[in-house]
């Protein structure tokens, strides 16, 4: 008889969940997507579920119909009755015996949690700061998977600093995006963002973003900077799906502007409300 | 009220099982370890006691009793009763509602299998074949992370082209070690492997596989070779827990030495027996 234990108790594989020998927990082998909802209706369905195809593809997940998935994250959403939710969901490759290589024909398994949304007005009107922290991912950032571990490494030692966010440098000194989000700055009337590359999630926020910028009449140029440059930015922003655009306003120990969130980043913002609403 | 959904089934939190918030599956929030045994006595425990330690460590999982987990292990292995058994285990920073930064205070969740494990005299007999693979991994491949997508994409690709294992080639161009396994080469009198740094598992095998070479009255050379430098060696061969030594014969198109196991690897081999027996 093969045997497991969990915490402190023996059983026998067969008495247990097959979530137990799930390839998301040994391997961290499934990908994610994180929706949210404005008064009631979520927002970039179709984007999340595209870059959900495209996650799977990379991983080679290739028996889940994304049609099934959406219509999950609908009636879950619907189920809920949040006007303004958060909606989480993987997809892994399936449970079998702990193996790098895989059985083809495994059953994949889906995981979805909604929750309300509680907005943090705060952050939007004060801003939030953040620190800079090397970026120890992967290189297949491009695919949104659960190996995350650097990420929430980043992210928990810019909390106990004291900053609300980590901003990711490559090895070569540049800025590649936040932990959990995207990373802009505005520099004299154009908007700076690092180009989408194997190095960078392919954000949704970040194309909503880029389309506010070009229909407010800023430019957009996609490079990477150094944390020097960013630092001497006129204004700083980060984009997350949960919170779509939030100023920054402290770069480590640098003031961003005058401290407070920049017109720009407030004309975009505006700009931005109107896909939401 | 929150709720989920698991494949088509949606369900209140409070109505599942905590695993299914599991840090371990929605970050790869957690370090593992895989121990065999020889004819009925666990190899090398408190060695891998100590890296399971250093590993914790290092993702800042605090509140773990590693001598509580040690006992466990010696516990689940007497009542598998396998002479010659696998053991797996991780634990995970714990199971909470998903958020990047952690509760300090969580109970972190342990998991361990045994089975039985049964040996390939085959693959030592003949040698297996091995393919070169870009090293996608994060920069902190010292730590024994659930962090692992990389690998077994490797180690499938690599199966899919009908090779046994994948090598892991960096960047700059150098091979750094298995997806799975801990890479040597014999060019001369000495055994070649990568010095141990923050891309590269301190494996235990290696650990001993160093102490045969110098018993045996080989050189050990720490450097990196380029994929072009291991084709030219005279010898090849992996080392991995379950498996301890595997002769490779051939390493992408090129064939390794005459084809067979050479000299020094079964030297090394005998070597390291006396270790396990």
């Amino acid at each position: 008889m093969k045997l497991a234990m969990v915490d402190d108790r023996i059983a026998s594989f067969e008495d247990l969940d097959p979530v137990h020998f799930d390839r998301g927990l040994y391997f961290g082998d499934g990908v994610y997507e994180v929706l949210r909802s404005y008064n009631g209706k979520i927002f970039a369905l179709e984007e999340h579920m595209e870059r959900f195809a495209a996650s799977l593809a990379a991983i080679r997940i290739t028996n889940i119909d994304v049609g099934v998935v959406r219509e999950r994250v609908e009636r879950a959403f619907k189920a809920a009755g949040f006007a303004n939710a958060k909606i989480y969901f993987h997809a892994t490759r399936g449970s079998e015996p702990r193996s790098h290589t895989w059985k083809p024909d495994l059953k994949p398994n889906f995981f979805l949690t909604v929750s309300e949304l509680v907005d943090n007005p705060q952050e939007k009107a004060k801003g939030i700061a953040v620190c800079t922290h090397p970026d120890w991912r992967w290189k297949r950032c491009d695919i949104k998977s659960l190996n995350l571990l650097p990420n929430i490494l980043a992210r928990q030692d810019a909390a106990d600093r004291g900053y609300d966010e980590a901003i990711l440098v490559d090895d070569a000194g540049f800025i590649t995006e936040g932990a959990g989000s995207a990373f802009f700055a505005i520099i004299g009337k154009a908007l700076q963002t690092a180009p989408l590359s194997a190095n960078i999630l392919p954000s949704i926020t970040r194309k909503f973003v880029v389309k506010a910028v070009k229909n407010i009449g800023l430019a957009v140029e996609e490079r990477c900077l150094t944390p020097k440059q960013a630092t001497a930015a006129d204004e700083m922003f980060l984009a997350v799906t949960t919170k779509d655009i939030v100023p920054v306003v402290r770069f480590d120990d640098a003031v961003i502007g005058d401290g407070t969130p920049g017109p720009c980043t407030k004309a975009i913002t505006a700009e931005f409300r109107k896909f939401t609403t």
